[in-house]
């Protein structure tokens, strides 16, 4: 059966030639970056190569690039470290509403140990509320989280804007950004963002999935969440996964060379697939217009999403109903954006990469409305 | 030139068959191992499947088994998720002081936030002093963490007894056991050795960097270091690392079904080692007998460690001169033993994978013997 992978905001299949570069890592300059011996001082050249490669991508310096495991751990260190590091400067806590569980589970994490948790939510088309979210910053504000692109509608938040407005407001907060599903989808710096830390996430850029890199601005201090050998500036201890950084910096590479290409082609399926969608009664968009082009988000009132994913997975066509760490779980961002019930449980998010194509989105169209049909037809749909 | 690689305890090169695994599920079955679709289902699986292999690696039941990036993060989980789960029952944290930096070091952490600690001097051979450890546990003690193989100098800890004499004098102690130099280099079972937590680590076995387990026995409580998608039972959130679980995995089955013979085959290289070092004047092991035979620490006092490492490395050959996360530091280890200075800063860590050779054996003591005698005619030796 030929698979119609449309869930590439979940997850992306790692591009052949970064999976070979971590192959080769593995298995021929596989020393230790801690060594003091030629195959240690090889792994830890091609470790910089790589970083320099995320510096680039990420519009920031070499030393500024520390390697994670993954989004979920860059998160977690930016916002417990962060608090860690200013707990006598205040409590308060802003973020908005839609960002992802790697941003909102460690908050809730400090709400309980006593901070105060603001969640801004965004505006009714999913876009950041830029007035409410600067209104939620105080005096007692230490931290604020942004997402750049949002995981399942893909606003695109104007994080420079509102990093100059918060700082005017209350020059000691530290300001995150969630760019995990920023990289490769649309052009940004981390410098000119104005943040203090970025998270970005290997496996959603076709690299392999283990690994993730915070950019953390020189000066910026932040307390490390484990403690070990000193690897990565103390803040992220462990022996580094060269494999895995190097493939995350060909994979970053590869993204920004082609990204105004790649943008190209993928606001072309979008156009393409909306303008299918809307020849599709009862089919209406999540997503609002001026979105990232790599993420739509549909909804299909009447038709469970988690049915109508069964349906089309059983024709090899793979969308989901969101982020795939809430694990089917209804999703909190368009409840956030106050879509009504029967919006959110049957709502789609159609993720694309550059390796998709306009005849995939035609098997998803005519799959969506043979679904809807035989649905129908079966009581399981309206 | 020939690379003659034993520097296996810093890390090893990945097995082939073991990489093109990995590249495998980055290149094919790569879904997310929460969607719930059938690529994320199969992804799901293939996790599944790796996790068995664990738990059979290390005598536990699947779900005891946690993913994490590394003997580090493993570490940490631990000793920082079982102190911050028992913070009324006391304060004393008991380890041996030949621990590895990324047990030593988050417990100084604590020590830091007002934990007593207590590091524990081992037997002049290296071998573990079980009646101070157990003098060191009181009804204050919390948390006491083995070492099972020690990294430098490769002695075996009495882990299982230790545990049953700890829990007879405090039933409430935490026990914790890093066995990242143990796993497939000596034979244990988790259960059997009577801990609630025990970590290990995938690049020390033949497989990727980046990826290790806790074993977490059903019933223990800890506390997760970061917050998320809820994966790995809430303890580890993140999308998980399938390319490196599922390598893992494999190679931790290898590891496991070739122990016997791997073991043989290493014992044999150690004892034609010894053999060799003994006619060579004016060097000395460090490691006793009953250590394990895949680390020989050694020194050539008068010849500085860095200095003999580097005249090796020229000719192709690596060893270390101690933990590879303690970046030529002084060992710790070799001081906590009492040896004098002159031992200490000619410490050589010499560690075998089992496709090392007897030849490979020669190369090394041929080296040695020019080394010293190049050293000591230019002055830089003795």
């Amino acid at each position: 059966m030929r698979e119609v992978y449309l869930d590439n905001a979940a997850t992306t299949r790692c591009n052949p030639q970064v999976a070979r570069l971590a192959l080769e890592l593995m298995t021929e300059d596989y020393g230790n970056p801690s060594s003091l011996h030629r195959k240690g001082f090889e792994a830890q050249r091609r470790l910089r190569a790589a970083r320099r490669q995320l510096a680039e991508a990420l519009g920031c310096r070499e030393e500024e690039v520390i390697f994670t495991s993954g989004g979920t751990e860059a998160n977690n260190l930016a916002i417990q470290g962060a608090v860690a590091a200013r707990l006598r400067l205040g409590k308060t806590l802003v973020a908005m509403a839609t960002a992802h569980a790697s941003v909102l589970e460690p908050l809730r994490y400090l709400e309980k140990q006593g901070h105060t948790l603001r969640l801004v939510p965004p505006l009714p088309d999913g876009s950041a509320d830029e007035a409410a979210l600067l209104e939620a910053v105080d005096g007692d504000t230490v931290l604020f989280c942004s997402q750049l692109v949002d995981s399942e509608v893909g606003t695109v938040a104007p994080v420079a804007g509102l990093s100059r407005a918060i700082r005017r407001k209350n020059k000691n907060v530290y300001l995150h950004c969630d760019a995990v599903q920023g990289l490769g989808k649309t052009a940004f710096s981390a410098a000119r963002l104005g943040v203090d830390s970025l998270s970005v996430s290997a496996h959603k850029i076709a690299a392999p999935k283990g690994c993730g890199a915070l950019y953390l601005r020189r000066g910026a201090r932040i307390l490390p969440l484990c403690y070990g050998g000193g690897q990565e500036g103390g803040l992220r201890p462990g022996t580094e996964s060269t494999p895995l950084a190097c493939a995350f910096g060909e994979a970053a590479a590869l993204a920004l060379g082609n990204m105004e290409e790649n943008s190209a082609h993928v606001k072309e399926l979008r156009e393409y697939f909306v303008n299918k969608l809307v020849k599709i009664p009862g089919v209406c968009m999540n997503s609002p217009p001026q979105a990232t082009p790599y993420i739509c988000n549909l909804s299909v009132p009447g038709y469970r999403s988690e049915t109508m994913l069964h349906f089309l997975a059983e024709r090899g066509i793979y969308v989901s109903s969101g982020s795939a760490c809430s694990k089917g779980a209804a999703s909190h961002v368009l409840k956030a954006m106050g879509l009504p019930p029967e919006r959110v449980d049957s709502a789609l998010r159609v993720s694309f990469c550059p390796r998709n194509t306009k005849e995939e989105i035609d098997v998803l169209c005519e799959a969506l409305g043979e679904g809807m049909a035989a649905l129908a037809r079966s009581g399981k749909g309206k």
